[in-house]
Parts: structure tokens; sequence; C-alpha cells
């Protein structure tokens, strides 16, 4: 289902087509995200405008809501949202372990109370692929235990465990048609345990090997030594997705280590916060310096936005609360992600992605927060 | 630069062709609304799609925010906000007198606090045919003074005077190049007072007139009685406008009264509450009666909401607080009134405005607020 296309001869970077039910995804990709049946403030239109080739969905807030009889009802995911393009969904896994109230752990999944009303639930592994049976995606991402970076080593092995026995039984599971089920490799920061999960979960021969248990509150540098830690263990012949990644130079290192699938909420997020990220780093559009700039957000971008509205334009709109100014930042932001993945993509094609990749790390400025995790990494050393 | 190409033989609704500086407008026309440099929540694309001949902008909201040195140094509100069409400009009279703290009611205009800041200002004649100057819209509106419904006998003869002496003072103003300036009646539901604004006005040579103080809190009949009382003054060779008018049915009487233009926020501002107009009436798409209706909005609608979506989706996002639905649901609302009045505009021209307006208001259910208004006028008699 994944084809290797290509492997960079100075990085780990790899070109590939990851062949779904809904359509072929050509890798480096980013997938935008659809937690609720929606990317935030865009129709499918701008989506395909922007060339998006597959969207993510949330199998932990679809099954709260609007719940499974409607989606059911409706025919699946793809058509109740009018997507027609490949969607995978996320197993719920994550936002068991991070947003609801947890009562119990057991052997078969976890009882906790929804975030949205307190209603108890109950879902583990055959809960969560029946959700994505029914929500009909293309790739289905088993039900793992997702602690935080925090977590003491004893959770981390006790997730790890757990992760491992969930993924044999979702791979049991009744599927829908032709859907793809990915596994995902926890661990944290300790090697043995990312060695050990990889290792068990590619015996059972998923058709994809997802990185769990990053962008979970840690430092950049351990982010990557956890991509690092367990890249070595995943076959090259499966595409490997790194959950909830990041910033454009993230999304650059870790192609350089090997990754094929990201996604991630930070374009849609910070745009809703009127924060406009570009090929240089990101920055705050409501600010003064931009009230008579009539440049597009970003020089030479042929996005919607950008083809259509200043800077002053969208700062006045988002000064005054129109929604619209939100809708062109997602535009703008999503479409940086998805034009940047297909110059990586063109780049390892023509053998030049060694090259691409040191000038746009050169030319990024990455946030504050970034560079004081990276600052106190080096102290350390 | 109107030419009234028909009237209907029946009742007093006219086709007309408004001849502006960015185009001709076919009317009767709706414009929606785009107070702050923006249509809510939609863009210029959509705005075409649906048929907008001509948008709406407010010189009170765009002088406080952005201000005029910022439309000024963009060339204009056209150039600011990417739309190359019509665009009618209110003086800001109705906003100094309903969202201001009014300081002082001086001969020349009025002083009073921002209502964002608390900032000073003054605004009168001069001063809101400056800011529409550099904002260049194609119509500009005179600054009037527009009392409440409830304001006493003397306070609508005061507003009256004033409004008549502003006029002139309008009118007198230098003018964007092309730019047309339209007069604007008050007088309440007093027929006297509306008769003396009206002859006053018309002995200026407005290029258009439009009735203001409708739309002030009073119940539908005294609205009607108003425009009743006005129309008669108006020469025929002019546009006639009801500011901040209404429901499709409202506008259909409306027709039938003569009125040529329209404005109102009804149809984006219920879309962000969750409620679908349609030529049956309103209805909320929230309740739980939807949740798993996988019709359009409105069957037969060819909006791009109806065409794209179901109404069990649309709900499921409004109950999620996705701002897609918000977008959906105004594209549909704004749609329906620009579809409205093009299939008013044929019924004219075939000759049948009369059986349509019938059939029309005979299928229409009225908001419960409208019916009381109605029962309560009906006891009166």
């Amino acid at each position: 289902m994944f084809e290797l296309l290509k492997s960079d001869t100075s990085t780990k970077a790899r070109l590939g087509k990851l062949n779904t039910a809904h359509g072929v995804v050509d890798t480096p990709v980013f997938m935008p995200v659809g937690t609720q049946a929606s990317v935030k403030t865009l129709d499918p239109r701008e989506l395909h405008e922007m060339g998006t080739q597959i969207i993510l969905g949330n199998s932990y807030h679809l099954n709260i809501r609007p719940g499974l009889d409607i989606l059911r009802a409706a025919g699946g995911l793809h058509r109740f949202m009018n997507w027609e393009k490949p969607i995978l969904t996320d197993s719920g896994g994550y936002q068991v372990f991070s947003l609801a109230k947890i009562r119990k752990i057991k052997p078969h999944g976890v009882e906790f109370n929804s975030h949205v009303d307190g209603a108890p639930l109950f879902l583990g592994p055959k809960e969560a692929m029946e959700i994505q049976r029914v929500l009909g995606s293309d790739i289905a991402m088993v039900f793992d235990e997702c602690p935080p970076y925090e977590a003491p080593a004893r959770e981390q092995r006790h997730a790890v465990e757990r992760t491992i026995r969930w993924a044999r039984e979702c791979r049991e599971q009744p599927r829908a048609e032709g859907q793809q089920v990915f596994g995902i490799v926890q661990g944290g920061s300790n090697a043995a345990l990312r060695e050990e999960c990889a290792r068990a979960l590619v015996a059972m021969d998923f058709d994809g090997y997802a990185i769990g248990g990053v962008s979970v509150g840690e430092p950049e540098p351990e982010m990557f030594k956890a991509i690092e830690m367990t890249e070595p263990f995943l076959p090259a012949n499966k595409a490997r997705y790194a959950m909830g990644l990041g910033t454009p130079a993230q999304l650059l290192e870790l192609i350089a280590r090997g990754v094929d699938l990201f996604d991630c909420v930070l374009p849609t997020r910070v745009a809703r916060n009127g924060t406009a990220i570009t090929r240089r780093g990101a920055f705050g559009l409501k600010g003064s310096a931009y009230k008579a700039d009539f440049r597009p957000i970003e020089a030479g971008c042929d996005c919607f936005a950008c083809t259509h509205f200043t800077r002053a334009y969208l700062r006045h709109l988002l000064n005054v609360n129109e929604i619209l100014a939100l809708r062109m930042l997602s535009i703008h932001n999503v479409h940086l992600f998805l034009k940047l993945m297909a110059d990586v993509r063109a780049a390892i094609a023509a053998g030049m992605f060694a090259d691409f990749y040191r000038e746009f790390i050169a030319n990024y400025v990455p946030s504050k927060k970034v560079l004081a995790a990276r600052k106190a990494a080096d102290n350390e050393r």
C-alpha cells in the first residue's frame, strides 16, 4: 500500500506513495486536522484548491458528537462532511488520556467521563476500531496509551505494555472495506522502550507505523531524539507518521530523519489567534506595524488569502473580530504547510533535498519557545 | 442614473437599473451588509457566486476602525476590501444616534463618544461626506437624525428639521468621482412630517431617496404605513431605498409599495445564531429534529451550502461551535435574499409580479414576533 519511490542519499528523507481506498497520497505529506469533521474554518473546495491530499478525523470527538448512529446513517465520515479524498482517523487514545477524566484503566480499555457533558464512557481497542470502521476512514490508528512527557519511567513502561497488548487486539478487529491500520510506537524518551515497542508492533505487521508520545510537552531536542530512537526499527517499506507535529522547520527536520506523514493543529490554531506562518517564521498580524502594510501576508505566496487581501486589511478584520480573517489566515497557514511538502517532494525527486533542507532551516526563525528549549539543551551538554 | 424600466400595473412594484461608477445594479435589489469592510463570514468570491450586485459599508464604523488614514492609503474601500462592484455607504447618522454616547447635538453635527474606546468624536454632514468621499463609495447617504420609534412628536419634528438642514449641507460637500448622494426621509409615523421631509429633500434634487426611521423598533404594520406615507412624494425617476429592512416577506410587501433597494443584517446575523431562512420561513438548525436529516437546508436551492452539505452536518457543526457552519448558513441566507430579488425582477418583467407576490406571502410563515405584532394591530382596529 506504501511504495517507497526514492531515498535521499545524504539524509533519511524518503519520497513515497501511499495508496488508499480514496486515492493516492504523495509523501512526505501534511494532513490538515479536522477533529470534529471540519478542518476549522475551511470548506472542502478551499482544501482542494490548496492541494490537500488527506485530512484527519478524530474518533474520540466524533463518537461523542455527532455520535455513531448519525455517522452510520450518513454513510460514514467522507459522506457526512463531503470529503471524497483520503481520511486518517485517530483512535481517541490521545484524547482519553489528555482530555477526559479517567475513572479506571481496565485490561480492555478505559472507563472515563466525557469532557463535554461528563457522561460515563468506555473506550478500548475494540471500541476504537468499531468507531473507525463506522467512520470508514482510509487509515485507522490503533488505540494506544500516550503518557505525558513528565510521566515517570514506570508509567512509560506500563503505557508501552498496554499499547502493545491493545495494538494486538486492534489488529484482530473487523475493518471497513479497504481500511488500513497503523500501529503507534510509544516509549517516551527511553530508547529501550521505544525499541521494544517498535519491534513488537512491527512483528504484528501493520500497514504503517506512527511515532506517538511526541509533541506531549517535551522540548524540541527530546522530540527529535524520540524519533531517532524509533525510526531504525521501522520497516522501510511502510509509511512512518509522526503524530501531532510540528512547525515548518520541525517537519523538515523530521523528514530528514525518515518520517513521511505529519498532522498538526498548529496552522489552523495559530491562525485563529491572528498568527501567520511563513517560510521565515511566524508573526502576529494584529500588531500596529501592519496597519498600513498593503503587501500580502507572504511575498510570492499564491494562496487565496495572499492573492486577494493585504496585511492591512486582514489586520483590520482581526481587530474588529471579523471571522473572515480567521479563515484567510487558516488558508494561508495550511497552504504553506502543503506547498512546503510539495517542494520537499520535488527536492527529494531531484536529489536536492539536503540543500533545500539546509537552506530552509537557515532562513526559518523559530519561535522564542523553541529557541529557549534549544538553548537549555545546549547548556546541558 | 436610475432608469425606470417597467412599472407593475396592479401594484407599485418597479423594475429598474441603477447606473453607478462601479457598474449597473438591477433593481429591486438586496444589498448584503459589510459594516466593517466585510460581509460577515463571506469572501468576495462567495459574494460574486451568489449574484451580489452591491454591498453596504458603514462610515461610522470604518471611520473608527481602521480609520480614514488607512482607507485613504489603501485607495478607498473597494481596494481595501477587494470588492470591485458597487458599494453604498451609510453616513453614520443611525449609529451616532443608536450606538454612541451622545454628548451634545450642535447645529452642524453631533459630539459623541466612540462606542469602542470612548474617544470623543464629532460627526456631522461635512464629516460624514468627507468620510464617504475617502471611502469612494458609489452611493453616499446624507447625515440624518434617526430617532427611535418611541420618540415623542416634538423629537420627531426636531429630527426632521435637522435632517433637512443637514441634507442641504451634505448636498454642498465635495464628492468622490462619480459618487451619487441619496437623501433620507425621516418623520416617524407622522404623515405630515414624512410629507414635509420628503418634499424638502426632493426639492434639493438628490440622486435617490431613502426612507429612514423604519426598522427602529416599530411593529410591522407601522413600518408599512411609514413607507406608504412617504412613497407618493418621491419622484418616479429616482431610486427608493428602505433602510435596514427586512424579512423576505417584508421585502415583497415593500416592493409592492414601490421600493427598489434594501439592506439588512438579518440574513447574516441570524445565520450566526444557527437560523436558516427559506421561502417558507425561518427555522433554527440546532434542534435535535435535524440531527439525522440528510436533506439540504432548502430543497431546490443551488447555493454552495445546499449543494455541498446536509442539515445533519451543519447542525453538528453548529453544536460543536465550528465556524464553517456560520459561513454556510450566511451563504444560504444571503443567497436566498439575492435569488428572491432576481425572481421578483423576472416576475415584474413578465408582468406576473402580483401573482408571485400573493403566492410568496401565502407560503411564507412569519416569525412569532411579526405574527404577534400583526395580531395587536388587528385588535386595535
